[in-house]
């Protein structure tokens, strides 16, 4: 039996204790949170607390806090020979300041409170000072995911910007999408299922592989007619990402 | 019955071909296509020809052939009376030049040879210059999907401008993810079920309210340290796509 705490009240925070709730291999002994409101819903689980003075004895403490606390929230901490990582993708392992023993537990995925992930389909990134520590992870994360993997610090950073261009920046392409539908008078559902087989077509096939499109094909007749109906601010992302596109597949030829 | 001619040799010819061979509404009475190598594998199933002049009796030929031949193919028939579609999402209507019933039958999906795609899930867009070809047209889209839209030449011409932004430039992301993982020797399929469960999680939630990220939170100092790991071309996709996002929220707040 593996004994956590967790410290934080955000969505990962919150889909993580529910996660390690249901896991039989774990025991979630406390959840701390500066204001109780936010894990309020874990009252009848287990304990939980607003002092840090407060803490129980666990074998991890995970720090699901936003990146700006985990400075703060680690050096506050007093737990000598206690391993605490933190679950930030952008911050190095030495961004903790407990005399504690270090460790990161990334989850790769997007948390939205209202809806529920699979947690065994998550990729969970693990790092830590030792090896014991290292296995003590894996222990967990075996018990939680299909998905585990040996990430440094350096790596991690990467990953989280990759992971910004497949997420932040293609929900941002589907938003214009959705500008256009509605400036059109057309339903936005229309889009769904090809953003779903784009989505899908990947799982089988490099992204460089499964390019299509007037950009790839330097189809200059389809762009020039494509930007004469965009707004501005769309234009020179149109523009921007013909361009790319087009270099990528130019020095290919 | 509807007896149907389908012209044309490539990925949307090949799976709309598939697809009504299968379907006990329609009868595919032949298939053309300018060389008989691309159309041979339906010739147990159908009647196959590279000949115009041997062009079968139908009710609607559908022109599944790419933008640029859709004007010479079309002035090249002589159907009188009979209704001719073309299936391009960035022509007109009029981009037609039979002498025959004009019409539209757009398939918004993206087809590759090698993948079977769910007909039943294909929003078809049609058009028709009367009501009589529209509700033929109709009848025929009932009968393989569950969206039918009726969508004219100027809504189809930006309908297809937004699949670009939701299907080749998402995808161009999806790459430069690759190219990011492939720098630092880490597997691409970390990212795949970010990718899913962005795409997965806009059939419930607007993209506009999906959206987070560094950019929606003007998180100045992850942007700056993202930034600076990025390829020059990466960098200036990073940063408009960041500062779109941004002005989008600023605007909101």
């Amino acid at each position: 039996m593996i004994n956590i705490v967790i410290l934080g009240g955000g969505n990962v925070a919150y889909h993580l204790t529910n996660a390690l709730l249901q896991n039989s291999v774990v025991n979630v002994v406390q959840v701390y949170n500066r204001s109780l409101g936010k894990i309020d819903c874990f009252k009848n689980s287990t304990s939980i607390t607003n002092n840090l003075s407060e803490l129980k004895d666990a074998d991890i403490y995970i720090l699901a806090v936003s990146d700006n606390a985990i400075s703060e929230l680690s050096s506050a901490l007093n737990l000598k020979n206690k391993l605490v990582v933190h679950t930030s993708g952008s911050m190095a392992l030495d961004e903790l300041k407990s005399t504690s023993k270090k460790g990161v537990f990334y989850l790769l995925q997007s948390f939205s409170r209202e809806r529920k992930i699979d947690f065994s389909t998550v990729p969970i990134c693990i790092e830590a000072e030792s090896e014991k520590d290292l296995m003590l992870l894996e222990t967990l994360v075996k018990s939680m995911s299909k998905n585990c993997y040996h990430i440094n610090s350096t790596q991690r950073k990467s990953l989280h910007v990759a992971a910004v261009f497949v997420n932040n920046f293609v929900n941002h392409l589907y938003h214009i999408g959705h500008e256009i539908c509605e400036q059109h008078k057309m339903p936005f559902e229309i889009l769904l299922p090809l953003i779903l087989e784009t989505a899908n077509k990947i799982t089988t096939l490099p992204p460089l592989d499964a390019q299509t499109g007037p950009a790839k094909r330097n189809d200059t007749k389809t762009i020039q007619k494509h930007i004469a109906m965009l707004t501005k601010n769309q234009q020179e992302i149109y523009t921007l990402l013909t361009k790319s596109i087009y270099n990528t597949y130019g020095k290919k030829l």
